[in-house]
């Protein structure tokens, strides 16, 4: 067993083993059946395919929902502290998927007091302002604005609190404490928070006036929250939220989870341009030998190589390319520099579109937002 | 020292020695000269006079403020559970002079929130249904429609919630866990609610956007949520609330606070009829003796007697009257049924008079009620 790591939605340390996340989660794998029930209702998606999206909490019971009528929700976050690169947008471009194929109502949360409560140096204000410039990027991956309902807590409070404090009153420190590892140091509204967090899992329901089953997809950092949800969502008169967990996606340094938190030249953000988005892509880590004379004879590692891990979650959709690129790689018969440019230019492929989208969200917002 | 008596917002036990109170919070007795600066203002209330009113925290500061100009506001608040009894009304009446005396806006807070966390058996529509029914008696006490704010704290979150997480930012749960007395079994809600009575402090300077001092009166058992809120006012840009302090107002059957959660008969309340009124005053705890014969040589005892202290607190405002009644209590010229039927006889005029006002009330909620 390793022991090694530790991922909590407020910590992530350690290399994950992915696969023994899921016992000490109690989650279950996506098995090929849970697959083959997917593939029912439309193309898989590559990060199904590829085991991207590998875990999950009663996604069978989802589908049952589905097909036997009652139907479900959708329900994603951000925690806005500051802009959003492209590790963000992968669940969510998975969560398109899930609306485009099922045609499901998505509750979109921005947590801009989670934000504010748990990081030192942010003010509330700058996390809302990080909310509306976030909500452009959400806005530009293309969500049906029919099925799409974004919202800041602060500024949907009033309709979230009266719920947000039936499930605080089911939840208690010890719990907390377990759940999340917080101590007496904790400040009390980063405890109360995952009350805040419980909420958008009922609201198609409260607002329907029925029990509308709810799926989550996010990273599986993010499962204690939900655990925590679950737990108590029966006593509310709720079903519990089922969920469908990611796996974090790598950084161009090659560490595990691609975060604002590291140094700017680690992540690609959607709003960089050409040239600093180049310079990034031909400075990553790879899995390439010390000098081209190896590479040719003994090949790279494509397993360790954040280029790979890019066209693995995201850029090269087309599986048998996919397998092309990490064979060549593999043969020593492409090098990194060649390799690094190729994925350069899916990647501002990719990012001058979402530029055009996200400038046009700017007119859009009200198209999505939900208020008191 | 007097180790027997507990007092937190959250429970209070024990004979309570309030000299010693003062000590153990760390108030401040309000003293001769303070009493002739609030005379300056007008007429002094009985309770300053006969120091049921007897502690405070910078009131001194809330007249220098007053007198210099940049004035002040009130705030007090009610946790609606059930219906209010004359105990209830004490520190309202109270305010009520204050709003008299200064022409000072009041904020007047309804925790439906805090009740609901707090009280297993009550749902948070019940608290909220309690809270209408307990703005009756609020403004059947006559307070100025055009300083008087009075809001529910599920119907004002909006507004609030901002600045509570600022609050909340601010405070940890070692605080809480020594402030009131709280541990791990706690529900998350109940640790988060502080910060939310904080608020309030701060609405007027909020609405006005300026610093704005505000004077809290309010039972001593309330003071540890503002000693939090005074801890943390300056990091949030604002004053420290100034406080001035209650006894806690005595039952019908002696014991030291007047509550809901005792039987019906100890308590009287607002909208009891007639019959039900004089029963209860009947019934009352007296410091008589167990004999006529007994009482008329040796005389009652009204420093343990709830009809006094009744009188006391409100029934009897004129200090000479309430003089010769503990006179002719002390000398056995006063029998405990005639008092009794005397007292009956206030109590039942001034709830005639507030049964009606109450009445009226009912059409009166949205000159008084502020909400998101």
């Amino acid at each position: 067993m390793n022991d090694g790591f530790e991922v909590t939605p407020y910590k992530v340390t350690g290399d994950i083993d992915y696969d023994e996340l899921v016992d000490r989660f109690g989650t279950k794998r996506i098995d090929e059946a849970l697959v083959k029930r997917l593939e029912k209702h439309g193309p898989l998606h590559p990060m199904i395919r590829r085991g991207i999206f590998y875990s999950h909490r009663d996604l069978d019971w989802i589908l049952d929902q589905y097909e036997n009528g009652p139907g479900f929700t959708l329900y994603t976050g951000r925690g806005p502290s500051g802009p959003i690169h492209i590790g963000h947008t992968m669940p969510w471009m998975f969560t398109k998927y899930l609306q485009d194929t099922f045609k499901v109502k998505l509750w979109f949360q921005l947590t801009d007091d989670e934000k504010f409560m748990f990081y030192d140096h942010l003010s509330l204000e700058d996390a809302k302002s990080w909310g509306y410039d976030n909500a452009l990027d959400i806005i530009a991956l293309g969500f049906d604005p029919k099925l799409t309902n974004i919202f800041l807590d602060t500024e949907y409070i009033k309709t979230m609190y009266p719920m947000a404090i039936k499930a605080a009153k089911k939840i208690n420190f010890s719990t907390i404490r377990a759940v999340f590892g917080f101590d007496n140091s904790n400040n009390i509204g980063s405890i109360f928070f995952t009350s805040i967090q419980t909420v958008p899992c009922f609201l198609e329901s409260m607002q329907q006036g029925r029990n509308v089953p709810c799926l989550i997809p996010c990273g599986i950092d993010q499962d204690p929250h939900f655990r925590v949800t679950r737990d108590i969502a029966g006593g509310l008169g709720y079903h519990k939220p089922a969920l469908i967990h990611a796996k974090l996606m790598p950084s161009l340094t090659g560490s595990e989870k691609m975060s604002t938190s590291t140094a700017m030249n680690d992540t690609i953000f959607m709003t960089d341009d050409e040239k600093t988005v180049k310079k990034k892509v031909m400075n990553a880590f790879t899995g390439g030998r010390v000098s081209v004379e190896e590479q040719r004879k003994n090949g790279g590692d494509p397993e360790v190589c954040s280029v790979y891990q890019y066209n693995l979650y995201h850029f090269e959709p087309d599986d048998s390319k996919l397998a092309e690129l990490h064979a060549s790689c593999r043969s020593g018969k492409i090098l990194c520099g060649e390799c690094k440019a190729l994925l350069f230019e899916k990647v501002w492929k990719f990012l001058e579109t979402h530029q055009a989208a996200r400038e046009k969200a700017k007119d859009r917002l009200d198209e999505f937002f939900v208020r008191d």
